[in-house]
């Protein structure tokens, strides 16, 4: 099924409205385009209304926040809930400010998302309440792997209950779960944490697949969350440091096939 | 003529002021350097008046509108008018939102543009009405070929007519065409689409050469646009993807001289 | 005492809180994430209190000011000082404007900088009041060279007297120096001038030294300049044009070990 995930992103060129921070945007359009994807990006509340109409998706992610964007944000996301096109939430920095876990709270109350993309850290925040208050980066101890897998998977499905959206959280192990069903994906590169906006375009990344695959979105998150990361392993093999290692990223999402990814895929039924 | 057209940009260092969308203004930036010139960013409507009485150009750029950067746009606008400087618009997904379409009539109606630089669907809209409303890209049927090169033309020249201004419409062929004299240059790559920022930063480049050729608009556009487009060739061969792409075409920019350009312009007078 | 300040960085991860432009944004994370911090870009007036309280150092860059985030520069600012955390400032573009002008003074006389790093043209002007009024790079002449570099010296222990401020004055030769003692660094490549942002970054990686080295400001900065100089060397002999040369500047700024850098470093007391 995830060769059809695949086949339903290549065929189309689903349009991904972005609300998003000003540090990652450029590399966010680009992945999008990488992906077979075409980006829009647009901030302005007089513009949303037609942006949405012809939109297949929208990500709202938290990145650099202000008052007038959050206003954009609140009526793109009730105008894409109402045509039924996904929304994802990358909930950038949330558990650091007062000011991101109230507009975060605002969003969740306001508008139903598809998909809450995070690290772990943030998403524990989501439903804890306590946690992460240091900048924009996942806590160490935080980090999913083989010894916190199962109190994380009960955790993020509780949130998933509670938010009726499927959640992905990433880190050493990614998890992609809803209530009932969940995948571990095992892709990934320890440079992804290295630059910015590896986990922002991730979210633009996914934003693609749920477009064209809105009936199966569990399978096309984790779908999205294993191509990028694999993505990225190969990038680590053939980087000379961070900066070629970003370029190498988008080179890979951009030249991808299905028998590539195949071979690569490190996706687990949990 | 050309050579001319080239020297006259090498020889000095022309300050191109942008006020532009914030998904590519890095780009924009830093192919205005890599063309020889010196990029100044200020959509600031208190900063406005001092940045233009020392620029050589100004370009407006639609990508990521907002109430407060259009009052900034017309002021520079019309100071840039004043002074006698050379504007450019590029009007990013005009026909796509009718707020897009709304600033645009407006900057046309008090601003004096020496170009108008768009795809073919954008300056469709320009003169026809309709059209796009699907994002920010082109329309397939759209996209300049030998079938419809002569319609397109004559569409373009009566534009330049309407508005006073040199038409630059990219596409497979691209047409740069005043009301009397008509380019068409068949250099680029399909590679310009798979990243954001191509045409935001053949806005800039153009704006390098007008700014250094203020006697010679339809010349110098071309030459840009050839220029550019060759850039973009000699990338595509070398690269592995989206991401070296981008890369391999600043580079090629940057490292350009008259005599590598001559080789590989190809631009036919119509 | 240079292992020292480079051990102090490499063993925390600071967190860099900078308020800049949304030109150069992207790059100086990057270079943030390549020097071994963690960067956290906010400029919403309600988030700044929260960021500065776990923040290890600010930046405040004047590359395109609005009215908004002039506010929150200096909110910002105030409480950076009160939570006694090194403050940076890159006043890009002052001699240009008034309204740059009129900022930055507003700045200087509310908060109170460990660092201001500057062109010389930018630096002199803070100092002489006439100068620079053409955008935003440095004027030929002002380049320090053999010949000014002891003229250009005293105008900046002048400036870092009246100030209280380590100054930072960029150029052929590098400037360090407070009221009393001076390091001279002839680490670099022309290609800084040839990318846009290279002088932002290099702000960046002096917050990152200051974060960490509070106690020793000088030798941190002038480590800084030192180490993103030779980054730059570096990448010059290795780069195919501006693009792969910024790309590389990024990678070799992420894989230095104290060995690489001793060897190329090429800082005088003076």
């Amino acid at each position: 099924m995830f060769k059809e995930v695949f086949e339903n992103m290549t065929k189309s060129k689903p349009i991904i409205h972005s609300i998003t921070n000003y540090v990652t945007v450029n590399d966010c359009a680009n992945i999008i385009l990488a992906s077979g994807g075409s980006p829009i990006m647009s901030d302005e509340i007089e513009d949303i209304e037609d942006v949405i109409s012809f939109s297949d998706a929208l990500v709202i992610n938290t990145g650099t926040l202000n008052a007038r964007t959050v206003e954009s944000m609140i009526f793109a996301g009730k105008l894409a809930n109402k045509r039924n096109i996904p929304v994802v939430l990358d909930p950038v920095g949330i558990g650091a400010t007062k000011f991101r876990n109230d507009v975060v709270d605002r969003l969740l109350s306001e508008i139903k998302f598809s998909v809450i993309k995070g690290n772990v850290s943030e998403l524990k925040f989501l439903i804890l309440r306590v946690g992460n208050t240091k900048g924009v980066d996942v806590f160490e101890k935080d980090i999913t792997n083989v010894d916190n897998l199962q109190s994380n998977i009960n955790l993020f499905k509780k949130l998933s209950e509670d938010t009726n959206s499927i959640i992905v959280a990433t880190g050493e192990i990614d998890i992609i779960t809803d209530k009932e069903k969940t995948y571990i994906v095992k892709n990934g590169s320890s440079f992804m944490g290295k630059i910015t906006g590896a986990g922002c375009m991730l979210g633009s990344v996914i934003a693609c697949y749920v477009a064209t695959n809105n009936d199966n979105i569990l399978d096309s998150c984790t779908f999205a969350v294993s191509a990028f990361g694999l993505s990225g392993e190969i990038a680590e093999q053939n980087c000379q440091g961070n900066g070629s290692f970003r370029v190498a990223l988008i080179d890979n999402m951009s030249t991808f096939n299905y028998e590539d990814l195949k071979g690569g895929m490190k996706i687990e039924n949990y």
